[in-house]
């Protein structure tokens, strides 16, 4: 059967603040700029989650594109949405929550829930100017 | 010569239903949810085909865009713009129409008009929340 | 109190067909074009509904939207979305399903529901390329 | 000479809470929803603002919309950008954050930099799926 | 009958420079930035065209917006899109070719073709940060 | 480490014309129609750069995207925007300025400052229609 991958694209609205406790405050200063603003900002981000697999011949689907939805707003997005990335999310703890990093965490979440194999891409972004991509390398 | 990806974008308007013959209604109704409702619904589509090749090194181009607009009109839209897809088009006959079976149907009518190892991608996107993606794979 | 306008911006999906019952086949196709096809396309429909009306200076807010939203997917959008126009849809019949009337039937909608004088706008587009505005005037 | 409404787009990143004191956390709850969440959230904020005046005969401007970027920049981006909308920014000191008051705010202090009668309209929106507009009305 | 305003979106590809044989090149440079540089640059230029009347009860339409595209592609685009405006449009000999004079120019352009009272608005964007609107005033 | 792809948008307004000297002008127009213009029109080009390589558990970066545009900037956007590429710009001299070579031209501009294996993709669009993509193939 045909291999396709299937993406859905989801959003959600966080604040976040960049701030390494490791490092000086002029360091972080130096590395993160304005994002290391004390009380934080926030973004609308993007998330684009994608699937690859053979398209079932009886339903015409690689997946139930909406069960995906679900699924990540169970187990992604209930706790990010409307959140602080820095204090509210228990998967994001120890990490900076830059945008390389909740896209890395952000597949561990989904590996655990989809078949092995099955999820291809996670992208996020923070702005139309930018977006990260991992694929689990 | 350096090898590149060209892609042109297109959209076509054309009316849906997800609906399998060799389903019960029931298990109709669970799979396609809304997208079942008898009387179809439709959709803006997203269309996106990426050639690859060598650029040629009198004009600059991998291949002109303009021709590729002109062919995938030729054997692709006119077929299914302003179409049913349950009903109008005829390299759709037998299949469901979901965007998984659409863009490896697209892929298979260009396959015959370009030349062998030039198409490298077909995007179909139904709203701005998904997409699929087949390489041919 | 300052008076502002807050907009909201929705979508349905749905089928539908440009045909009028009292012009002849000929006059439909001249008229009508493709949209005119017998089994009918579809559309991804954008929908802005503006409101218009003094902040609250104890919330803030002119209207919660999160309410204008809930308000126009039960008196639009479960009605429309995922349907046929030229059929499924009690408050279109007997009109032709262009923007214009959908936007003007959508308004009278939405008239019965808002307080008066605080309906402001409502703005129907079928694709990117076209929208049309109705002001209830 | 003719009259011509000159419009630049901006955009700033910013974090908010929803949340009034003068409410129980049971009302702010009800009202803002997840929006009143303690430890906050944020938005890329879309800006328009909108002049208004004759046509320069000299220079085929209504305005220089550089010089009008770099006011907008001066006046209120470099209080909003990076910042958090509750605590960071003097003149939204004592008002809920809301879009409708971030726009009234707005209007106010560009208000005071631009010519009498030159503004024209100042659009802010938290996303993708909501504006508000504000006239000076 | 109900009034409605329906808007027809296009584009157009146009090298310009802004440089007024009026000034001098110090007033020129001044003025107009990188705009003036001697070679000129160019824009994938928006253009909004918006139509306003009573909606047809035989047609369900304010006004056929195929025929509005075409309307516009003869009298405009024809002679803008692929051009440059310094030097190739005749129609806007003699004027600073910013984005206010360019609407303005539609605008006359289109007021001779279109019906007394029918057209509402002529928008033109040469970027998506800014846009301009002329409504005949 | 992880191995993560971080891209940022950019943008550029340029003026070109497409024609080759080694054609004939008949030549030239069957292949480029409107594009080769004598006096040559623009485009509002879209750029995406790519990195690629593991995340720096200090700082949570692949690499600070600031740099990366600041080096875009430098690199690439001071010689190309508000420019004619045809004229204008020393590395693109000898080159006809269609979107490949403007893409393979620009990736071996930044191969120059990037780290070996770090530069993953250019991506060159002249309109939402297209796009073209360079990987060092």
């Amino acid at each position: 059967m045909p291999i396709v991958r299937v993406t859905r694209r989801l959003h959600f609205s966080a604040g976040h603040r960049l701030h390494s406790p490791e490092l000086s405050d002029k360091e972080n200063r130096e590395i993160y700029g304005l994002c290391s603003n004390p009380n934080g900002h926030g973004h609308n981000y993007g998330l684009e989650v994608t699937l690859k697999g053979e398209v079932d011949p009886r339903t015409g689907y690689v997946v139930d594109l909406k069960r995906v939805r679900e699924t990540v707003e169970e187990v992604v997005l209930r706790d990010v949405d409307h959140a602080n990335l820095n204090v509210d999310v228990p998967w994001l703890e120890g990490t900076i929550p830059t945008a390389e990093n909740v896209a890395i965490a952000i597949w561990r979440r989904l590996e655990e829930v989809f078949p092995g194999g099955v999820l291809d891409r996670v992208v996020v972004s923070e702005s139309e100017r930018n977006y990260v991509e991992y694929r689990g390398e």
